[in-house]
């Protein structure tokens, strides 16, 4: 666990690094604003499952610096998405990890447009980084774009803006199917943590075989991570959460909690994490790190 | 005149094929919003720049396809721009081009997520075109990738969301140099203007000289283009416009027209596009429908 963390603040720092700095007065309040919320994106998961699946597949340490690349993107395109989330047409939330959220402290306005820049800002970075590789070698050139790709299909409306969408459509109605929770599941929270570990095999030359594996492992971590979220929403204290609790049933949200019940939806948890530790342990290259993080995932109190 | 207007019936189908089509009831409504803001879009002034600019390039049959693609991306990328723009906490404007704004139809949530989506499915798209160009054509992938890239880093924090930025800043407040409003105008509008023409060359094989001389075009342009928004919303009329007229008076908005005046205002319209006919008459390709567009533009009155 404590490597986890020691390892987190490490590429905390890292990825900081590849935000826009500051060059002109006349746009340095969106600037900050997108700062501001990328510094308390708090777990850093996706960039770090990411990096585990890119040593799963033994990535060499010449591939290590696009896969920074990706998590700096990745992170960015999540940190954006909690911006809109927040934003009060979406889910009107005013803090996130104990602090006020973006528009709180910048207003909607601002908090639009650093949502569209970090969005736009990581197809800048990953385009850039691909330009720079260029024509020098074709074969990482091409992996870079492959990966920009499907980072593109899991970040947009058959992805991650699908699953909002479905979000919001079934917000205030009564779901009659399993089915439409699933399916919200599956994009909302699924697709950006399915598409971080794609992303690290691919980067790191794993065969088609490993990233069809590493794209089941990305299913289960992101339902056990929903499903775990959903628990934390309803017992968790808002002190430990940073963000009031009883926001999904105050929403009238159904969830995979009040869908299962609580006792099921914990059985789930393990099960689903235990199968992924199994499938991840059939890698040749170093798993340690995918599996610590598997523990943390499991007994996350935030 | 007609030319144009033929032409860009003709585009606005071929445009619109390049939409996401609806796959699922889950997310059918911001598939919906993302089409209807693209519908009610208009003048298609950016693709219809960066198919004038191929031609003055002289851009082959063979690559026409590419330019189709980011005449397409270019446009959902101004589209998604439009639909935040228009929002309750930017600009609250409740009609464009005699139609209800994005979210008066569909809902302030599902407008943030067009207005996402759309921006993300024009990586989307150009990823995919040049993943399907790929290593069978080196020259042409490269061309799709710089083409790309720039088309980023006009769209982003640097370019066209920098003058947004800077616009929000600047509302309700007296600005004490042309400098911020000139920088407003180089980016809210000028940069996706701009890089449109860029574009158009990069993807027509035009050298670097040339190149640089269509940025110059398309600087001379976007400030036209802009001064001529200031004049509209001043002396058009609610019925020809699309929309009330007076927005930037109500919002205390200082123009292009409050800083010179009205008379050097016309001026300065008919000045730049001179200029850009002069540079665009030195190309050696087919500059017909540039000069037609700029033709166009000069008395355009919406």
């Amino acid at each position: 666990m404590n490597n986890i963390k020691m390892f987190r603040d490490s590429i905390d720092e890292k990825l900081k690094r590849y935000l826009p700095t500051v060059a002109s007065k006349h746009h340095e309040e969106v600037l900050e604003a997108m700062k501001y919320s990328f510094a308390i994106g708090g777990k850093r998961i996706r960039p770090l499952l990411m990096y585990g699946a890119f040593k799963m597949v033994d990535g060499s340490y010449e591939e290590y610096h696009c896969v920074e690349v990706f998590m700096a993107c990745i992170e960015m395109i999540h940190t954006y998405s909690l911006i809109h989330d927040d934003l009060p047409a979406m889910d009107n939330d005013d803090l996130r990890r104990g602090k006020p959220t973006c528009h709180k402290v910048y207003g909607e306005a601002n908090a639009v447009l650093a949502g569209d820049g970090l969005l736009n800002y990581a197809y800048e970075l990953a385009l850039k980084e691909t330009i720079n590789v260029g024509t020098k070698d074709i074969d990482r050139s091409k992996k870079l774009l492959e990966a920009m790709s499907i980072m593109a299909s899991h970040a947009g409306i058959y992805g991650m803006i699908g699953g909002q969408a479905a979000d919001i459509k079934f917000e205030n109605k009564e779901m009659t199917t399993k089915n439409e929770l699933d399916y919200i599941h599956k994009n909302k929270t699924g697709a950006l943590i399915r598409v971080s570990l794609i992303i690290g095999g691919i980067l790191g030359g794993g065969s088609v075989k490993q990233i069809e594996q590493l794209k089941v492992i990305g299913n289960n971590i992101g339902l056990s991570f929903q499903i775990q979220d959903d628990l934390l929403d309803k017992y968790s204290t808002k002190e430990v959460l940073g963000k009031p609790i009883g926001s999904d049933e105050k929403n009238n949200k159904k969830t995979y909690v009040s869908f299962v019940g609580v006792e099921q939806s914990k059985e789930d948890v393990k099960r689903l994490l235990n199968e992924s530790r199994l499938q991840v342990e059939g890698f040749n290259g170093d798993s340690t790190l995918m599996l610590e993080l598997i523990d943390f995932l499991e007994t996350r109190k935030y």
